[in-house]
């Protein structure tokens, strides 16, 4: 992705040290977080410096290969596992994630006993998960943008961009590429509060990349299908189970049950590793609630009123029988049919 | 209604003043503002110092009763007249605001050319509106507790409180009824942006009555609803149709078709002045479009992407056939037959 003009990853290795956009600042401020210790990249995927299911994935895998590097001979095995369980306890929800770090891990150990080799190949077993998540996003977008016809209002909710992948992102990458074809078509970017990413971050990157759009608070969005303005929703998600039910952002269910009320296509672009095929649907999904302060509170005041509770579930799951199809890398399917046809 | 141990209504005279409860600055500071001219009272009902149909409508019944007093003898009507205008351009959504100040201007020039007669009777139609206004609002409450079960959780959207009021409030007087009666329930406050008028005002009063609730962002609702927490959704009204379409604050249309989905049951809560028989159905009804900065900036700094536009609809239409009823003062009355119901 571009910024600023240069070419960007969300997620890099440098110099032996894992390097990340830091998207609690963007779009007001850029700047990146090197991250030398595993309880680092902990951190950072926790307060989400760096936050979206391939990106998360990508941190976690060269926070892994990263920790190979300095783990103890004595104790090489057993110090990746617990550097894995801290990782994995970052974001409950994320299935990439463990996905990512579970591959490094294995991969690693099964060059043992040879722990200089294994070394090598955490590094590299990271790189591929990382470069390998690009491509695959950009297959995504190859797929997804025969779905865009010109003059579309095209709906999206919070950020499933270059930022929340490793690069082109899953919904923007179908996005990007139709675009980069000359499909003309308007962005309804959902703000998605409370933490406001699509305001922040995806209307970051389709300005970067020069396509039209407006940001709507999230209450919005059905006021616009109702006007006739929208007739395609794309999201991402960041676990989906063999049934076709999926968990993202909270407020896609709200969405996807409001796009079936007007009977507008509503797909979901996401890469193979967000495919849990040990999910077998959403109700086996934990979904991860997070500080309500992200909801009463901003910028350190106080936004709500302050005796009361607030709830902040971060995620919610939508059936699949809502949704038209989804957006993979390997081609678009129904919902039913998708994890099916990928483990195939 | 009680604020810090103290009774208020959110609109009063005194000394020949029209007096405001800021609701601005609540929840984080109480104060009042006291307007002196016509233009003080527009430009408080345009800021949203004070907001809410029925109390929109007193303050400006207020303004122009005020008015009354200072205006030349030899331009009364037509002087007025402009600032009938004046305050009706403020917000041209609301029908609560017309209704009022039509009826105190056409009460006051009734009475001419007896000017002094006229300016005691402006008074008099002004406290007469704010007073029948406040009691009809008990009456809603009265009306729509019958409603609510023990408990029940129970969405409300925006602020449909006494603050919303000159007293009581509608959506939230059934509620503070019902909870004066002893039944037990809960509230989910949706936070309503881009203004966060039900985190801020409606979580406000709640607390003021001891009625237990937790604030949600818009896009929680749907998740809830699934989750089978909420069995009731309760909103006010802007401006409800003969039809039984209702314009009310944005992200009602949603909530209402999500409610629909789910099977429960959608009462507004209006007083009779906010049915507005020269309007056949929702299509006629105006929309306001508010400064997109409310969604883009927040205490005078940027909240979303610097370079994006934003869209700021205040208000939605909901068709009636996705309601249950209107709760009024007269009863509950099923979408359709409302308006026909009260006129009659």
């Amino acid at each position: 992705m571009i910024i600023s003009g240069k070419q960007y990853k969300s997620v890099w290795m440098q110099d032996g040290k894992v390097c990340l956009v830091d998207q609690n600042k963007l779009p007001f401020e850029f700047d990146t977080v090197i991250c030398s210790t595993s309880e680092e990249v902990a951190k950072a995927i926790q307060n989400m410096t760096v936050r979206g299911a391939p990106a998360i994935g990508a941190a976690g895998a060269y926070g892994l290969a990263m920790s190979a590097q300095s783990a103890p001979e004595d104790d090489f095995g057993s110090h990746l596992r617990r550097v894995v369980d801290l990782l994995l306890a970052a974001r409950p929800t994320a299935v990439d994630l463990r996905n990512a770090v579970l591959q490094v891990y294995e991969h690693t150990l099964s060059f043992l006993p040879d722990i200089t080799q294994a070394r090598v190949e955490a590094i590299s077993a990271a790189e591929t998960f990382a470069s390998s998540s690009a491509e695959e996003c950009r297959l995504i977008g190859e797929h997804g943008q025969s779905l865009i016809e010109d003059w579309m209002g095209i709906l999206t909710h919070c950020n499933a961009g270059a930022l929340a992948t490793v690069d082109w992102g899953t919904a923007l990458s179908v996005l990007r590429i139709a675009w980069s074809t000359g499909r003309k078509f308007f962005v309804y970017v959902d703000e998605t509060r409370p933490r406001l990413q699509g305001s922040r971050l995806t209307a970051f990157e389709l300005q970067q990349e020069g396509i039209p759009h407006a940001i709507i608070t999230d209450s919005m969005a059905g006021w616009m299908m109702r006007q006739n303005k929208i007739n395609l929703v794309i999201t991402g998600a960041d676990r989906i189970c063999l049934n076709g039910d999926f968990a993202n952002k909270i407020g896609t269910y709200s969405l996807a049950v409001l796009a079936h009320a007007h009977a507008i296509p509503f797909y979901v672009a996401a890469p193979i590793s967000t495919f849990d095929f040990s999910c077998s649907k959403g109700e086996d999904i934990p979904i991860e609630d997070r500080n309500p302060e992200e909801v009463t509170r901003l910028w350190g005041k106080q936004l709500a009123n302050p005796g009361s509770a607030a709830l902040n579930p971060a995620f919610d799951v939508t059936p699949g029988e809502l949704i038209s199809g989804f957006i993979t890398s390997k081609g678009i399917f129904k919902p039913q049919e998708a994890a099916h046809r990928i483990r195939d």
